[in-house]
């Protein structure tokens, strides 16, 4: 799987306002079965920090900006979310660490499964071990 | 059906940020199909007008505020939504008009199905006229 993988949502823009969505199984490859976002999240802030074996989600800051370091073990890279209508995949096996969050960012992330804390590589070292194989 | 439900959303306040979590038929009483989101909308500008023969959807400002109409054909009600771990359910057959929305306001919505026209009631007259059977 790449490592950057961009996901632009179906919007409409209009001078009423602008629209943006996204249908599970449809637009979204996996039935959405959680959706949770953050915000109020301090500038000198680091979240995230780790992987999943299984989860796959699609994240977008809605409003604001936040940048997300991803890393597969082998490569890594930088990207900015800055768009509310411009996400990216999160794909298994990716670590990531979010930063540089705007005062008035939140962030939105659709995910494929509901909350299981087994699905989570928490420990760097794990997670570089296991994509070395 | 209560005209006014409100929404509570689990959530997690730390000083290293909040996060806001739904998941689909667990806190959320159906199998989230959409999701969307409003932005950017005129302070002026009326939105919705219409009803649903059959979606349910839970709406929250996840940013900013706006304010609902809501009318069951038989009452009405005017609600703030100002807090991003505090929607409202909206349920069938509720006429919905959204309001005074800040210019910073993102509106989020779970909603029950994938987008069907067929599912909207945009006329009021015929809306209150089938509220009346």
């Amino acid at each position: 799987v790449p490592l950057v993988e961009w996901f632009l949502f179906h919007h409409v823009d209009s001078p009423e306002g602008s629209l943006v969505v996204a249908q599970s199984e449809v637009d979204v490859p996996f039935a959405i079965k959680r959706v949770y976002f953050l915000h109020s999240i301090p500038p000198t802030q680091v979240r995230g920090k780790h992987a999943h074996k299984a989860l796959t989600q699609i994240a977008v800051a809605v409003k604001g900006s936040c940048s997300f370091h991803l890393d597969d073990g082998h490569d890594q890279a930088d990207v900015k979310l800055d768009s509310p209508s411009r996400g990216i995949i999160l794909h298994p096996n990716i670590w990531r660490e979010m930063y540089d969050f705007t005062p008035d960012c939140v962030l939105l992330i659709l995910a494929s499964a509901h909350f299981d804390e087994a699905d989570y590589i928490r420990d760097y070292e794990a997670f570089k071990h296991a994509a070395r194989r």
